[in-house]
């Protein structure tokens, strides 16, 4: 074991990513290859990875199953899990889930902020839970060993995915709403229940789900860790999802804000003053700064096997056990 | 060794030929999965034939490469190799080619009778041979697995096609002109060229590349065979490509001719008065007559081994080699 896992990033890819990946040792990263893409449109992402994987073949790979984080760390290389941050790759088309994982999609959100034809996000007045093709979707992922994340959904179409998949699900990328109120954090009854269940969540390092934002401190992150690990029991459910976008241009958040859902402007988590993205915390800016956190957990007094566990083990286990083989 | 490999067919699916396959102890079976349908389409007929293997889990398995044969053969199922019979679904973007790939399609016609993106067909009037995107997608298909079919190409594309493609290639549904002087069949000199750098044929069973069309006798297929392996000194890059289209209404050959590229009606190698699905010879109406040509061969004197060869073997070893691992 000894596994270093990021279970969400969206950076813009580029080799110097690729190699600071492997100076933090990361042997996995969740990669989001969809937001508000359709079908075809997350087929035109999925060519730009496979030229990746074609051009940088000594740095990373794509991984389909555990074992391909296994191998990948044996070779000194980070293995990509694909991700969809929303379901308009699936379209209103229940099939194109296996296509999906055909293609090596082993994550989807069921939502993101807004109601979509299978829940309700996080940013709705009303959360009126999971759909009837929601229900069928969620049998659908769990035959396929596809995880469902319900990291941007509300509170009760959570709780009822948490309830309704004969799986575990993940939180990859928030936090607790205890330590910080933001509409995308997650209350204790959510946090106990994803646990219960067997879930993983993952901490986000995204400013605008952090206490003081851009100007949290590592042992302000590291002591959410502490309590939500209080909250729960342990520490064996939880993870990192950074949220790393490292790179991005700003008219990338106005992507994942607005999609082609609304002609006016939603700004989101920001605001008109602060439209684009929120600066990144001095101690994690670059996969490289995952030391940092491994520091910053020492510090807070967690054992090695706790710290493991945090920084890629617990996800490893998870994912060897949804992804099936 | 010993496999029963039957190299193109587009039956009406159904439980019923399923049944039949495993009656006529057909190994693999490498069937047409899209013909003008573009890349959505055709992802659409995909997800029809996960529908199948997901119903039918003890009689067909989706082959990706020659082990998933060898496995079927073992667990007495079909496996089903997809093709593609023109180069419709990767529309006009090179890098749908390492999608379709990651899907499992491991063959691919460049043309279909007319001029394509890439070759030109057997029924146009002038042949230029093989465009500037024609040589990419070769190379590509080369580098991917993905093995070029010419069967529905015009001589000089064909030819151009053995020349550039640095592995074989094949044409997996047609018959030597000598014996029967169709449009759809190949010249001695396309023959002999195919043959010599280790390509495969596919001797069809569609009547309209019969001699005495719906009338052939068997015994006069198996003499064909005999005549072809004299041509080329041996057995060894010969097989069976019956282009058995069982259960298709006529509406089907009427799509596969006139796609949507037409607004006459183009009637290939029929005619107005025979328009429809020619009737089959009674001797190849099913997957179990398979049995039927192995008779046929061993009255016109072939040996057990170049039997075992013509009816499974060789296009084993091909696709052994051709689609990699």
């Amino acid at each position: 074991m000894g596994y270093r896992i990021d279970g969400l990033q969206y950076a813009n890819w580029s080799e110097k990513i690729f190699i600071e990946m492997l100076d933090g040792r990361l042997d996995c990263v969740h990669a989001t290859i969809a937001y508000h893409e359709n079908f075809r449109e997350t087929i035109l992402n999925l060519e730009e990875w496979n030229r990746w994987f074609e051009r940088y073949p000594d740095r990373i790979v794509h991984a389909h199953y555990a074992e391909d984080i296994r191998l990948a760390k044996k070779e000194g290389k980070t293995a990509i899990i694909f991700g969809f941050q929303t379901p308009a790759p699936i379209e209103d088309d229940i099939s194109l889930l296996q296509i999906w994982h055909q293609l090596g999609i082993r994550i989807m959100q069921l939502t993101y902020n807004n109601q979509s034809l299978l829940a309700t996000g996080c940013y709705e007045a009303e959360d009126s839970g999971i759909t009837r093709m929601g229900r069928e979707v969620i049998t659908e992922m769990n035959r396929l060993g596809i995880l469902i994340d319900m990291s941007h959904s509300a509170e009760n179409s959570t709780l009822q995915a948490i309830e309704k998949s004969s799986r575990p699900i993940t939180i990859s990328h928030a936090n607790p709403i205890f330590w910080c109120k933001a509409k995308r954090n997650k209350s204790d009854t959510v946090i106990k229940a994803l646990a219960n269940s067997g879930g993983m969540l993952g901490f986000s390092i995204y400013p605008h789900h952090l206490k003081n934002g851009s100007n949290c401190t590592l042992q302000e992150f590291c002591e959410m860790i502490a309590k939500t690990a209080d909250l729960i029991g342990g520490t064996s459910s939880l993870g990192i999802g950074s949220d790393l976008c490292q790179d991005q241009p700003d008219s990338i958040v106005e992507w994942m804000r607005n999609g082609r859902w609304t002609k006016t402007i939603d700004f989101g988590e920001g605001s008109a003053e602060k439209a684009g993205f929120p600066m990144q915390p001095y101690w994690f800016r670059k996969n490289s700064d995952f030391f940092n956190i491994e520091q910053g957990l020492q510090k807070t007094g967690f054992s090695k096997r706790e710290i493991d566990g945090i920084l890629g083990d617990n996800w490893y286990k998870f994912y060897e056990e949804e992804f099936g083989h």
